[in-house]
């Protein structure tokens, strides 16, 4: 266990089942094969670098996003339950075009949301930690997203986990969403207080799509199951077939990159939590 | 009814209830609610012109296609059904990202789906009635589909359905496509060979996402209702919200040319029907 110098992660590890790795104590560098890297920290200690597979997903979680988006929009979820029953029952949805879009993450996976709603038509804004303006125009600040909700009939998430963004979309920020929105969440489970969704989903007056959950996974009594405006995927945002080329050729780099003294890629420098 | 000029037809008619019609002797103009125009010819006679609503669907159409791509490709009919059970369910499904993607028409729908895939990071190749070159690269000709098909994973139907077009997808061109192919119909039922779609889902080895069907509606003992790799849409493709201000603009833009004489917009000149 001395010699161990560097570990790779298990994919969607559960870190109370890793907790041997202490024992590779000249232990220097822990490599993750998701984005985000919430509790890594807490596992390894302070004193080991911590690399994610940022970028390796972007494309999968980003065209889920877009994916959720249509397919509440569309009423995907309502037509795969009318054909469990053989009924054909057409109907009018909002459908993305004209909608008013936020995307709430302006990281690797952001720009990639970004990039791919640019053809759909729609009025698209930005929120990132801090207001600034880049290529693609005005990224307004997270502290602005209860200011401006009342004008989002599309909220997609996908902001790291840490305490600032914890609970970001609460009771309040739901409240003010005008009718039918939906809500989007490719982040992590707690970015949204679940509960004060829920409440939202049964009066009908909202709509989610959401890749994440919290508590994940979701028991098998937790009241979103049974919604028919919530679509609830299982988390399988970076889990495509892109996935296995794009590690594999990321852990290469990386492992060429500690064999030859150099510094790798995709190191995160604060014990903050992230995503992916 | 000699009095009437021109006639606006309902959305989605059905045309054996509109033969009174032909009651109005002095008809010139027809005007659709719809891209397609399959069936209106013969209702009014080869004497009276037909404009279509063409472009008004073609956002909507557009983006119900990548979304069908997006929702078979991710598996999320099956998350549908796992949520109906309260089952969680992750797994590893195909995505878009880096797959052989072609579009079978590149009429205005066509175009903006072709615009709309172009971030998802696939290999898109373009089907027309005639091989060319356009501003967007190669247009290959329909008839070198079938020397193609083995290359193709996802295949985007959105040509109108004519003689020419019937049946385009038969019972070789599924067998040629490769396993775990997907087909998406948002053009119109009869461009496929219904009978042998199930056969190749039945198997496993196809998935499909459909919009349209032939019949339909699709009646209630249908063996495609049951198929868990098929997502049957029932024929939602142009009708969202964006419908009713995009189709007032036509009508009022349409209106004011009869009333001063002008030549209307969307004119269809041959007999053999459209798509929308």
């Amino acid at each position: 266990m001395e010699d161990i110098d560097a570990v790779i992660l298990p994919y969607m590890a559960d870190f109370s089942k890793l907790q041997g790795i202490t024992a590779a104590r000249n232990l220097k560098l822990v490599q993750t094969q998701t984005t985000g890297y919430d509790g890594v920290h807490d596992l390894v200690g302070p004193g080991v670098a911590v690399a994610t597979a940022a970028g390796v997903h972007a494309a999968s979680t980003a065209e889920l996003a877009v994916g959720l988006a249509i397919a509440s929009l569309r009423g995907i979820g309502e037509s795969v339950r009318d054909q469990t029953r053989n009924h054909w029952n057409p109907g009018r949805w909002p459908g993305l075009a004209d909608r008013r879009v936020a995307v709430v993450g302006v990281g690797g996976i952001g720009e990639e949301i970004r990039k791919r709603l640019d053809p759909f038509e729609v009025e698209l804004s930005r929120f990132g930690t801090y207001a600034r303006t880049d290529e693609h125009g005005e990224v307004m600040g997270i502290d602005e997203l209860m200011d401006k909700a009342s004008g989002i009939e599309v909220l997609i998430l996908i902001v790291p986990h840490k305490e600032s963004t914890h609970h970001l979309v609460g009771a309040e920020l739901l409240a003010r969403l005008p009718d039918g929105a939906v809500v989007i969440n490719v982040a992590r489970g707690p970015v949204v207080d679940t509960d004060a969704l829920v409440a939202e989903l049964k009066t009908g007056r909202l709509r989610c799509a959401s890749d994440v959950f919290d508590p994940e996974p979701l028991p098998e009594d937790h009241p979103i199951w049974a919604l028919p405006n919530a679509l609830v995927v299982p988390h399988n945002g970076g889990n495509t077939e892109a996935f296995l080329p794009r590690m594999t050729s990321l852990l290469k780099r990386q492992m060429l990159a500690w064999a030859q003294g150099e510094s790798s890629e995709n190191l995160v420098a604060d014990p903050a939590g992230g995503k992916g």
